[in-house]
């Protein structure tokens, strides 16, 4: 998906967000664990539910991979139900030597059509740059991320005294371009992105941390979003969890709902509209 | 597997090598491509020729992802087939948010047995912890890696100086013991294990980038080894492909003796034999 289309997406919906589907087989509700593939209709109800209210869906790869052969199927199943106008992210933080990470490039963006990959930016530009070299896809390069444990590395300081994350969103700049590389920041950190939009003010921010995790999406939005809105705000376990019982798609509707009808003020506020 | 059956199996095969099986559909013989799974048929092949000479094995996870489902199940079939006697590892470079990490682990420790996983540390403690927590499993955390990419932050100073790398070796060793953590060092920076041994005397170095990548075993070797050997040194395309035709078995069979042959007396004449 190119960034006009992407950037169209959000202000017809007049919403930013992305769905994560993170989707846990211990967590779904019980009438559906009859169904031949439970993960796969529990995602294509959420899917039905929420699609009017958000511009992404966030599969979390490590809750298919932990389901071996049968969840890598659910997996290919949800990616092909996903409706073209959505925007996909192989929530994946692969990254590794080059022809590695091209064999991953075309796992996600070949086999299973995914828009973009979160990777890690650890192993440097050559386990980045093939991800690249797709057209129409995108690298979502981690840069600081949402854990308590961001604080070991990516805050410390690097050479000439800014922290990891800067250097990373400095460095990788140069890599890619505002159409086909974006970056995570954490909503768990707000006071950062006044910070952050001074290191990388065009590109788009996927920024999971909202609802279980404790971000909030006005300290977000203060200094995160830019002139394109900017901003792919997620939500996993605060909407597809919020009931786990028969009516958890319904309900999963509403909490989506109630994130779009935020965002619509903030982006009517901010003069985005 | 405990560290000391580890120890004990390198000193019976007087051998430290890793077979890294990065098994390409595009590049495997002709005559197994009309083979039900050819996949599964080459690796299998490829173990039954180079386990005499080997301690362990290292799938690449990106080459089976790369196959959709039927990669999946061909990964699974490999694991199962290899002898318990050697110590596996999901060359998988995972690494995300506690329950995140946590299905990562499910899936390669329970789902597919894996005796470890390599984990990239770009998020720190929460995102390794939930690997730590199985029993005689292990993480392999990147530390410094074998490819030019290497130089873009991995080797930047970080707070007082100390390159990123060393940053990682020092401060996750709280996070594990020797007996369930190890270190990804490439054999293309031959010059740095003075400083890693420095930094990390005890523990187990995995070391990819000989062959392929130009790594050379001896250069690895000189400040490499400790006490108890502590190197499982990595070839993938070097063995695997070093024939595309019928004799590929054979050959493998050989290129990784060669390798154990020129182990045995590099063990020898260290005297850790």
């Amino acid at each position: 998906m190119k960034r006009a289309e992407l950037v169209q997406q959000i202000l017809a919906k007049k919403s930013f967000l992305c769905v994560g589907l993170d989707t846990d087989p211990e967590r779904i509700p019980t009438h559906l664990k009859d169904a031949e593939d439970p993960i796969f209709e529990f995602n294509k109800a959420i899917i039905d539910a929420t699609k009017a209210y958000c511009v992404a869906y966030k599969p979390n790869l490590a809750f298919y991979e932990s389901q071996g052969v049968a969840g890598w199927a659910s997996l290919q199943k949800t990616i092909d139900y996903i409706p073209k106008t959505h925007f996909t992210i192989a929530d994946a933080k692969r990254g590794d030597i080059g022809n590695t990470s091209r064999m991953y490039a075309k796992a996600m963006f070949e086999n299973m059509s995914f828009d973009s990959i979160t990777v890690a930016p650890y192993m440097g530009v050559d386990s980045v740059q093939p991800f690249l070299e797709f057209e129409e896809k995108w690298v979502i390069l981690l840069a600081l991320t949402s854990n308590k444990g961001s604080q070991d590395f990516q805050m410390a300081g690097q050479d000439g005294g800014a922290p990891l994350y800067e250097k990373v969103l400095r460095t990788s700049q140069s890599w890619g371009t505002t159409e086909n590389l974006m970056y995570v920041v954490g909503a768990t950190h707000p006071d950062y992105f006044k910070l952050i939009r001074k290191a990388a003010p065009d590109h788009f921010l996927l920024v999971p941390g909202i609802g279980a995790q404790g971000g909030d999406l006005y300290g977000v939005c203060e200094n995160g979003l830019n002139a394109d809105v900017g901003l792919l705000v997620n939500s996993s376990r605060g909407i597809i969890y919020a009931s786990q019982e028969e009516d958890f798609a319904e309900v999963a509707g509403q909490k989506a709902k109630e994130l779009a009808d935020q965002m619509a003020d903030i982006l009517a506020k901010k003069g985005l509209l």
